[in-house]
């Protein structure tokens, strides 16, 4: 293992009925004018707003509402959240949503609290690494399982007029509290479902492809949190209301991102950015990119160690060892992980969502700007290579 | 699932070379002035005691010292160390050693924040559940990976006066942060690298043993961590200074005990409880105590739900699900439990420790005093229960 550091101070509240009881964790966090930030009417018509709501104003906290955040959260509402949180003097901000709601609050809540010359985009999401200053408390009720960002460190945003997807992970990012309630993913549809148990695995598989040679309780931890969401999330698309399968699979999608499974490792990533190119580009669903990227990027790379693509192919996809030899266990795996994206409805190729190769060149361009140069840790990834794996999602 | 809340802001650093750090955090956590507990002399021969008072004598840090912290630590000391913290103006404290010395420094900060009206033993240890104060911030560099203390909630202390031995759980016991070196490691005696495999087991069993039907997430996880134990627990006795045995064992003793993986379960525990009488009666080592009680609690108990300790035998002990009926599959993975401690070199009957079933109604006694009347979670023993185990340890 590498050295590191770990720390996930986020208060994870989770069960049925929790939402109710949001006030208490603001008010434990000294919170009593709260943001409270959300995407469309989703949450209205499942009555999470108005549980959300029902408890703040039963304990006397004020609230101010921000909504229409958008999938591939946008710079310009973020830049909006600023000038509210300091007009009207918010002390908390209060995430209502998934993903994209929680980094929308987590860039409102440094942004507030970056140095006047400093810019919040050119200086910290452009900028691998920097510091990223503590502003106020943010808290989550969590809608969608899937960003993983409830418990993480990191924070994704889209710069519309640029169409940069960039994100920056640093401690000061961890929401002080995330409220779980299972129940709220009864109303997802499958494909929402399906995308969101895409991105948890990723998050797993990111961490798990690393250039060690040893195999080490991070990988047992690792390999069963993947078989837990290759069971369940199949179950919970077709099976929207059962408690125990929205349970798994919304515990597991917490569970993968707040870094534990990365300690000690050098991890990937690389599926990630090229990803974050392709929706920061065309707009799609980050679970369906993921669904189309990854097993490309496997098959561009498994050779690099090809142990621990057979590791992963038994231990997690279930391929059988009596294979011939092992290239052709570590194809197993991956043409086993594509027909289980398959089997959740998710695409797998480029063609599938009409996107065809015409800008390539622009998104490898992209994915390598701001100071990267490489990309992967599992295999240090080049312009030609980047190019390579479009190539074969095509 | 039940509903849980679960928050563990300790931070964690971890690995080579990174106790002479140590100052950066007490630092960070705005200590000035510190209370240095630690036990006996290993730690002036291993060098860790210079490493540290180095740290912070180069940072300027002043420190008292408070030493001779015995295993199964004694509330006499903790009462010292209260006092010390008062005339000594402390507002820092740094626990160097295992679980013992943290437990006492755990002890000791809460204690001192204790209200004037209430009696540290009586008001918090001897009353489950008591609401614990917050006091001043406690820093662990961990020389014995064992108790998992290091990043728990627990804080476990014998009344020497009573022969008591009684833990609490709270929030308000959780380090600020601990720092972990596996090279520590490398001068444990395989007899104390066998106890501490052994309790961090136990912490994974305490946990796995659950009355609920469902496999679940939290079991995956488990099993994986302890296949960890089983598999590193005899390399590191047998290779005392492989940096990737210590490594892996103390990263697995550290999260066996956090709660992470007894988030929404009812836990077990009576194992640990008949232990502590045990140890607080006699004096044994813990792991030692946990060997010999656990698999007879497990014979006693298993045809309460047989399935789970098939899932046991067959998914962490390796046992094969081809042998003829259940409860041969389940006595099977008990008896390759119990060879595994033997063959660690720690005792699997009391008989071995030279304890005979004189004072078996005493320990019963204590084991269900102070309110709790019933212990267990996935089989509720009662005094007669409590006594029948004992006698199968014999």
């Amino acid at each position: 293992m590498e050295n590191f550091v770990w720390k996930c101070p986020t208060r994870l509240v989770f069960g049925k009925d929790v939402i109710g009881t949001v006030a208490d964790f603001v008010q434990s966090e000294n919170g009593t004018r709260v943001l409270l930030v959300y995407g469309g009417g989703s949450i209205k018509k499942s009555g999470v707003y108005k549980t959300v709501t029902d408890s703040l104003k039963n304990a006397g906290i004020e609230f101010v509402e921000l909504s229409g955040v958008q999938p591939n959260p946008r710079l310009s509402l973020v830049l909006e959240g600023i000038d509210t949180v300091r007009r009207e003097k918010i002390d908390f901000i209060l995430a209502v949503g998934g993903g994209s709601v929680i980094d929308t609050c987590k860039a409102i809540s440094f942004g507030d609290a970056v140095p006047s010359d400093k810019d919040i985009w050119d200086d910290y999401f452009m900028v691998k690494g920097a510091p990223i200053p503590k502003g106020i408390n943010v808290g989550v009720v969590l809608t969608i399982p899937a960003a993983g960002s409830e418990m993480s460190n990191s924070c994704v945003i889209t710069n519309e007029k640029t169409g940069y997807k960039r994100g920056v992970n640093h401690e000061n990012n961890y929401p002080a509290f995330a409220v779980l309630d299972p129940q709220v993913c009864y109303t997802l549809p499958p494909y929402q479902t399906a995308c969101g148990a895409a991105d948890m695995l990723s998050h797993m598989m990111e961490r798990y492809f690393t250039p060690t040679e040893n195999v080490d309780y991070t990988d047992a931890l690792l390999e069963g949190a993947m078989r837990t969401v290759l069971q369940y999330g199949p179950l919970a698309c077709k099976n929207p209301t059962v408690y125990e399968y929205r349970e798994q699979l919304m515990l597991a999608g917490t569970l993968a991102h707040n870094n534990l499974f990365g300690c000690g490792r050098v991890q990937d990533w690389a599926s990630h950015w090229m990803e974050h190119e392709l929706s920061g580009l065309y707009d799609i669903a980050h679970g369906a990119g993921l669904a189309i990227m990854t097993p490309a990027w496997m098959r561009y790379v498994y050779k690099t160690k090809v142990s621990r693509f057979v590791q992963f192919a038994v231990n997690v996809m279930g391929s059988s060892m009596s294979i011939a030899d092992e290239d052709k266990i570590a194809l197993d795996g991956i043409a086993r992980l594509e027909d289980w994206f398959k089997s959740i409805g998710l695409p797998v190729r480029l063609s599938e969502v009409n996107i065809n190769g015409d800008r390539i060149d622009d998104m490898v361009k992209q994915c390598l700007d701001g100071g990267r140069g490489v990309a992967g840790g599992f295999k240090k990834l080049y312009a030609e290579d980047l190019a390579a794996i479009y190539r074969i999602a095509l």
